[in-house]
């Protein structure tokens, strides 16, 4: 009989990816969310190749940190490594999302990261959203799902980004992956990317030479929701 | 035990609200509605962070044209500040509106006022409705909410526009507020601001050197509906 | 009491404008149809400034096609006097629709007309959707509504195309206008123009220096649906 | 009395032209659907001309793969030529579809392949879809329905492209045609075929000079879903 830890786990995993079906984020089976228990050590997500119809808890998946299959039937989603790979090297997020969202795919096949240009993006992403560097055909060729997410982890490191005021990251040619403090949080994040990525899609078209927002405004309205003295929406 | 006329504004204002959301303006929490109460002295507005799906009369919250907090419990949304230069400085006006609509956003974060490119637009809107300069950084250091609504005011006190005959304003970087003679009038314009500036939008785009509609036919346009001898719709 | 052709006509009317509202090509009250009985010398059109909700039988108007009001208590469109001219130009049609659809819109404010780019177009109209110059301040000042029209006529005479094979023009700065043998075609090649619109919008911004399609390909498509020797969906 | 082969063979293409309806790729009459049984050596095919609405088992019309019309009452679609040709051609297909889905249609009339520009692409296409010539004169005149399958048969050879792994062909200035096991997978394929024909529109707009994803990540992402070791949503 399983615990009620993991059921737990299980059902927040299930209506996020319900919740991400619901979004229209996704088209066909093209997407996927798995949340993490950090004292289990264990995540849960999204099995492979399953109809969005037909989810439910007896076949979310649990796969432990280490990569280890912990339940029997199903197979968890093909990009279950490069969930892992954030869970490990974000130390504090609680879930993660995938998407081929169309305008959030879009930039990442330009390779163009989403500059800050106005105040709906400042207001849930501190900055600019990075879009990695194509991968290597070694990364491709040995073990491609597990190096998708070392690529996103090298590129926060590299341009020294913080994954807890930045919840977003473009792999180019492929699409966003997001996350969150918990499977639910993933999944607002991927939706607000999407509105994010359009609206600066259409300001790029019209003005290809438009620059980011000044840093006091990007500062203004990120902090004033997400920083110490925050008082917007509270 | 709270006077009709109190209930009646807050009527007004949650019922605008929920204009506002199903129109597809807004996504998650992005937007309010006020309304005025110009013999009380008070505005009606949305409160901060709660969601659209909880906005009930009770959660209204009152505010003094001064600026002082008149109901308890929850705080007023934060962009309320605009609202009040908004209807301190625009004598007549009975509700504002405030959106991240989509394409009336990407204008503002391209720092591009929407001219008069057809009669759908001369049908609603005097002339080219405006966008601000960018805010300074003192003004968003000092009190940038109250800061944003002077930059309005200073707008059209700068071009010689009349707020009766443009009843919106694009804030550079940053989104639409529209308003009207109650909070009703607000969301309308807000609706209507959004198909004018997708319009807009894409006929630039197919059209970059496109130039201003002529005066007589917006003229014609604007007065047939809203000019001293109107005849159309009526 | 009024007798039945009348009522018949009314209903045709009733029904193409609500079946436009339903069609999304209007948003608020921006569009009109109309229908004709040539036999009665008169028109029933779509009253002015009334809801799409709240239209019925008894608020439709009639008017004779010399411009007499015939019904009393509602006023016709404010367009009417540009139905009659087409009604009085355009021998055999039965209806005319009006709206300020958002592509149709974009490529009038543009200035453009619409090439025939694909067999989509070319299974519709025969050959490029033609726009108008723009009205002059004369026609604007005198008698706007009624110079409409006839701008609308004297394109198609001056560029020698045939109404029955092309049911749609656009007025420059304005929209488009549309017709056909009754009050529900004029509403279906409203529907097609706004999706032909579409496709020639995108596929011009993709592609600048696009050329017409050959003229083989126009005459296959359109004459096999529309020739006398019409042989496709029948 | 019709046999259970034939009654199922209807059932699906019925079922296939219902889904295509529901999926907004087609307005008005504007698709079809086949399915071939090749034991009988015939086709099922959507009737011509005749409302979504009104399909059923009675009006879906055999036709035998030399061009033999079976059933009596019902013409077949217009198209019915290309999808025979198809069929003769492609040995192994089970399953037609044909659309003027938007940016298809878009892309088809802008003369332009869809170059494979991210995963989401390579998930489904093996590398370029192509775009046919434009189709000669003497095709138009002589047996425009046939000849243009012949065009998107020839436009395989010359490419050396394998039908079974490009199951979409666009052929310009006109529209999509898709293909697959059967004609349920045809429907799926115009699907995912208008998504990616929308994200390869909107990557090139934003960045005329983007180049095909490398061909060691087109591999990978094909083959893992569809090469003889696939993995992926298995």
């Amino acid at each position: 009989m399983e615990d009620k830890e993991l059921k737990d786990l299980k059902e927040k995993v299930l209506e996020a990816n319900l919740e991400l079906y619901k979004s229209n984020l996704v088209f066909f089976t093209f997407g996927n969310v798995s949340g993490v228990n950090r004292e289990r050590r264990l995540i849960a997500i999204k099995p492979s190749g399953v109809d969005y119809s037909n989810l439910n808890l007896e076949n979310m998946v649990l796969v432990s940190l280490d990569g280890s299959l912990i339940t029997q039937g199903f197979n968890p989603s093909s990009d279950t490594k490069t969930h892992l790979v954030l869970y490990n090297s974000f130390s504090e997020i609680g879930g993660v999302a995938h998407t081929h969202s169309r305008f959030a795919t879009i930039m990442a096949q330009s390779h163009t990261p989403i500059s800050c240009l106005g105040t709906t993006h400042a207001d849930y992403f501190y900055g600019e959203i990075p879009c990695t560097d194509i991968i290597s055909d070694k990364s491709i060729i040995s073990d491609y799902e597990h190096e998708t997410g070392i690529l996103i982890k090298n590129t926060f490191s590299k341009k020294n980004i913080d994954y807890k005021q930045m919840k977003a990251c473009l792999v180019a040619s492929h699409g966003p992956f997001t996350w969150g403090k918990d499977p639910s949080e993933a999944v607002f994040t991927s939706e607000v990317l999407e509105e994010i990525a359009i609206q600066n899609f259409y300001t790029r078209l019209l003005n290809p030479e438009i620059k980011s927002m000044k840093n006091t405004l990007i500062d203004k309205h990120y902090l004033r929701k997400h920083g110490k003295n925050a008082y917007y929406g509270q």
